[in-house]
């Protein structure tokens, strides 16, 4: 699986594939009803429309889930890290069983695809204070040990990666709120992807709270909170599009302003 | 769905159902390489050696997994938080489509079964600094709004359940440890069943820490720590089996002892 050489910080040269942005979305919600999905769209198709050459992969973890995970991997892996760890291309080598290649089998492209890109975008909605089963169904398959480890001891193998975090929370979860300490989801990301090794100054969290406000009438005295959540998170998200996008060509001018 | 009437606390009166011990696993790993099976194998055996009347449900999560999330469960749940909260045996006339009722019928016997349990055990190992998918998946469904709920504004319909959860993890991830920040599992635990409406008092915590140092060389030299912190928990299990069982009849005697 070829690694993309060039990042959304640069534009590519003629010939060469543009970056690839791989958008994780994990609501069980359907886009008409998730605030997550709306948001990362948002994000996605302004990059897409201002770096027309960006590769583009979706992976929608609640519609296409990823299978549940078996002992055949959790054991493959300590053998690994018992016996010395290897690339994500050499792993396979090393299942001993059916069960083992397998799993290695639902595991690998999964493995490849965040190895390939240049910018993921990850569309997590809080569930019960912390992300879904399906997103962790994801991260319990990519983690694998190893696989994102420099055999030849260098900077691990993400860290030109950025990562965009679109966290949605139905209450709020922000800094100083009572609810604070509840959150697992943000500061979980952070930790998880820290440690896979994209590098803190790579990663970037935008939140939108209280999306429940409009909805329930118990939140409705936060409503103008939660619009101004909203609003900020879509703002944030369209300039840090224009941002991951520098050197791109300009949008195409809507055919109304032209003719 | 019976309430069992009794707690492990008290002994069942004569023709009453015994106490339900509810026991999840969801270690992908089987009971030969996961300490969480072990652990919660060793308490659920001494508990109910010390109390045989104790009915007995043991979920395993991994090998039965709980199907994923589709967008009926979530709508529901947010229709019902705009039209008010209803208790389990009534959302089912809830519905409004075959999906939505399909997601509740998926739902409501890990609901029931949580109601009716006495005593919760749950076996967690950490994957990725947090819960694995499987149990999260089983969080997802059990969380629905309101069911746990009392109309009549009492206190919650968890407030006599008992809950002891057993929490593994390869490294060390114990209280000033390097690694304290990366527990998003047993912090995660207390506040998601706290939330749930088990009181604090009521929840108790196991955890083995460092089970990766038998088998990996570079935690080698945490052998001695890691088999430290297993003994601990075991005992602190058996203690804890026997606690929660007063009034249990003596456990039968071993036939080679009595002969």
């Amino acid at each position: 699986m070829p690694v993309a050489p060039t990042s959304p910080a640069a534009p590519s040269a003629p010939g060469r594939p543009g970056p690839l942005l791989l958008h994780l979305d994990s609501a069980a919600d359907g886009p008409d009803a998730s605030v997550s999905r709306q948001l990362t769209e948002l994000f996605a198709a302004r990059l897409r429309a201002r770096r027309p050459d960006v590769r583009y992969r979706h992976r929608d973890l609640a519609a296409d889930p990823v299978p549940p995970l078996g002992p055949g991997l959790p054991r493959l892996g300590r053998r690994l890290e018992r016996t010395g760890l290897v690339p994500a291309h050499e792993v396979g080598a090393h299942t001993r069983d059916a069960e083992e290649a397998r799993e290695w089998e639902l595991t690998r492209p999964l493995v490849d695809e965040l190895l390939a890109a240049d910018l993921v975008l990850l569309g997590v909605p809080m569930y019960h204070f912390s992300v879904p089963a399906a997103l962790k169904a994801w991260i319990d398959r990519v983690g694998f040990p190893g696989v994102f480890t420099d055999p030849a001891g260098g900077p691990g193998l993400l860290h030109r990666t950025r990562a965009v975090v679109v966290a949605t929370r139905g209450g709020g979860y922000g800094p100083g709120t009572p609810r604070e300490p509840f959150d697992f989801q943000l500061p979980y990301l952070r930790a998880l992807l820290e440690n896979l090794g994209v590098p803190a100054r790579h990663l970037y969290t935008v939140t939108a709270e209280l999306t429940l406000a409009a909805l329930v009438p118990h939140l409705a005295h936060l409503r103008g909170t939660a619009a101004h959540s909203l609003a900020t998170a879509r703002a944030r998200l369209e300039t840090l599009a224009d941002r991951l996008a520098p050197g791109a060509p300009a949008p195409t001018p809507h055919p109304e302003r032209t003719s």
